[in-house]
């Protein structure tokens, strides 16, 4: 199989080849195993070497035979070393897969790699001092945002349909923005693993369409008995809203970020846009957003960083500080000295945002679109984790200063997508966000496929993209 | 209005007569002010004198004009003083109602006292040193359960139709089954409040027909977009579910406690009866349970404990030792000491139990049948919470050796339900526990009412009961 018409096919299509016996599976993950060497060699992107995959996916899964990549991040594939980007970290192994990767295994996905992220993930910016940083398919000079950037970069690059990514701040939708993909933040509980850190991590995925982002969460959101959040089940497949019939409604459209930082022109711009797509679509669109105090997003994303931290010294395994970026001694600080009390505190300021954002949506707004980066792809080095000026708090004030719309979801629980809508006049991709109340994936990515074919970017490619 | 006439009603026939004009709401509320004071002098089961309800309940609201108690614990109403049932708090007084006060207030529940309960709700036992202990309408030397322990003596009185209650280990079920009543804890996020406590605490009230339970249910449980954890919107309204055509569910039994706890013969034996009139039914009965460590769920508890000592310590306000109850300094001293890592180590725990829970019922079984409480209503003096031997283990341990069903789906989300199925050959009410998985209090309420119309206890009254 040509590299040029392997990258032409998302996922599903991918399958589709497959099942129709156009191609072998083995033809697919030869072409993925060429496509992901040369997109690793432009990009940095991969953690190392490709590993076999451990032949226990199911061929007849709804993905099956499609390459796939996992994070190098929590939760673990059985067999798998991860490093979590850091050079503290001798490579943890885990005995058994977690639940979430049984189900990527069971949906057929064939894992070819391991791709990068920043240290425990807790960076906008994919820069880990361990591997260096991640190039942008569409300006090498550029960042892929973070934490899931490698698995952004090389899905960007048509290397892979789709790659495991995991959100605990913005980490599947910054990358999908600065990347011009589709990255989902599902509800709390939706996906397996919603119990760590609080549940302020949501596991998923970043793809090209949204119809492989419906069919696989279809595929991975199975009943969540799992965890002690559970979303609602849909009323019906996520991938049938991708062909239901368009409803008219209310959305909210608001440009601004709660912290007052500024918004780059191109950005605002590209989400007006969107807002006057959809108007012309048949929705309502006005301004509005629920409100909140900006600081008490800080706060809730502390619980993330302290649970983070704990991770780490989990098991007396406490890491050599000299190998720790600054940032991540930080985060470890703040862990230590934590108490039940500070934890709780940090809770109340998760209930404000969660009851603002519940409320807004339980009081007739269907969706709500922001920008989801408020810049554009920001250059290497411009957010920078192992900079010991920042204090643990100080650090989350910067990211989100780059990426202020997406974190107040990660904080009340419900879902966010961005979307590739936009594109600067130098051709840099610009992500919109929308964000719907709990358990409404479905009117996401309803309104997700009806914008997709309103404003297609399947023909937009990034410079660096195989064949 | 005769009070032996106004107390065989419940809060749906109360309804009805207002509704269709046989009484006025004052009517109701005059008989139920008689009622309370009578009740009240054979049972201590109020804090104190009663207070003139605020006026602001709706009046049509589904419960318009229904007699309520609330319960001297949280959440709070505005403008009165809570106590916890400590004499170290002097009177908590709110400026606003909680969200839960407010859908009761919503739903025409006309608030005419507070019920008292255990020193910050941390007993199975009504004895706080505060009030004394509170008498059981069936045997007045017994005790009434806890924590909800005057909601349960006044709703089983007569003097009420229902009450609120909360449950953040058995503390519905409990007293609901040591005083023949129906008390359903329901699922994480189904009713607001629920973000309390790390999620351990559910808020609902005892009533004594399923179809108050099912109707206040649909009346209080609209989306709760209050608090992170929201459970599913039922398919239709719960009250439906008590006309629905029977289905054959798969139904597992269960006697022995996981803990290995005695069970009182009785107890068991009213617990079997229950399986075998379920199969009698038509459902299939079969002995089996979630597997899970009993001490994981001693863990869970702490994260309840330490939550409410934090809460009881908050803002400062300090409460003097000598007032407090041993079992509160305990806690108080563990909520104290505990760090952000204690906390994490506690979560772990419940996410085994959790898990177990998740997949027990994921794995083909819709309902778990077990006792309710291990024992008969014990004696007053059984659970001494102010015994300084207990630490704050050893006195979960001891609740948990007189209740040993009920707290682990406290820990796992899951709903479960208090049924006055049986009876003791001394005439004292046992209460069998019907449980689910998440979010499915619909299956429970189809059940109990099947088994309310199959084995009625609407003719068994206490010696105890107004009129």
């Amino acid at each position: 199989m040509e590299l040029h018409e392997y990258a032409a096919y998302d996922a599903t299509g991918l399958r589709e080849l497959i099942t129709t016996g156009q191609i072998t599976p083995q033809d697919a993950e030869d072409a993925a195993r060429r496509a992901l060497a040369a997109a690793h060699a432009d990009l940095n992107a991969l953690t190392g070497p490709l590993y076999e995959p451990a032949g226990s996916h199911d061929p007849d899964g709804p993905f099956g035979g499609v390459p796939f990549l996992i994070k190098d991040s929590g939760p673990f594939a059985r067999g798998t070393a991860f490093r979590l980007g850091s050079r503290a970290i001798r490579g943890v192994i885990a005995d058994a897969d977690h639940e979430l990767m049984t189900r990527f295994r069971a949906a057929g996905l064939v894992t070819l790699g391991q791709t990068t992220a920043p240290e425990f993930g807790l960076s906008f910016s994919t820069e880990p001092v361990l591997h260096g940083p991640t190039r942008n398919p569409w300006a090498p000079d550029r960042g892929v945002g973070g934490s899931s950037g490698g698995a952004a970069a090389l899905v960007a690059a048509g290397a892979v349909p789709v790659a495991h990514g995991n959100d605990g701040a913005g980490s599947i939708r910054v990358p999908a923005a600065a990347c011009g993909l589709v990255g989902l933040k599902p509800s709390r509980g939706r996906t397996p693993g919603s119990d760590v850190a609080f549940g302020h991590i949501y596991e998923f995925a970043l793809t090209r369409t949204v119809r492989d982002t419906a069919r696989l969460l279809d595929a991975v959101s199975t009943p969540n008995h799992f965890d002690t959040h559970q979303a609602p089940p849909p009323v019906r497949p996520f991938a049938r809203e991708l062909t239901a019939a368009p409803e008219r409604l209310r959305v909210a459209l608001a440009v601004a970020p709660w912290s007052g930082v500024p918004v780059d022109p191109e950005v605002a711009a590209a989400t007006e846009t969107a807002g006057a797509l959809l108007e012309w679509l048949g929705h309502t669109v006005e301004p509005a957003r629920p409100e909140f105090d900006a600081e008490d997003v800080v706060e809730s994303l502390m619980l993330g960083g302290i649970a983070t931290g704990l991770a780490v010294l989990r098991g007396g395994r406490r890491p050599d500080p000299s190998l720790l970026e600054a940032g991540s001694r930080a985060f470890i600080r703040e862990a230590e000295a934590a108490t039940a009390a500070d934890l709780l505190t940090l809770l109340d300021a998760r209930q404000r945002v969660t009851r603002s954002i519940g409320h807004f949506f339980a009081g007739g707004y269907d969706v709500l679109v922001t920008p989801t980066l408020g810049q554009l792809p920001a250059p290497h080095g411009t957010l920078d984790y192992d900079n010991p000026a920042h204090d643990a708090r100080g650090w989350l004030r910067t990211m989100l200063a780059y990426g202020p719309f997406t974190a107040p979801f990660n904080v009340s629980g419900t879902p966010a997508i961005s979307l590739p809508l936009g594109q600067s006049r130098a051709g840099l991709p610009i992500g919109v966000q929308l964000a719907a109340g709990y358990g409404r994936e479905d009117l996401l990515l309803r309104l997700a496929a009806q914008l997709e074919e309103a404003a297609p970017w399947r023909d937009r490619q990034p410079s660096l993209f195989v064949g």
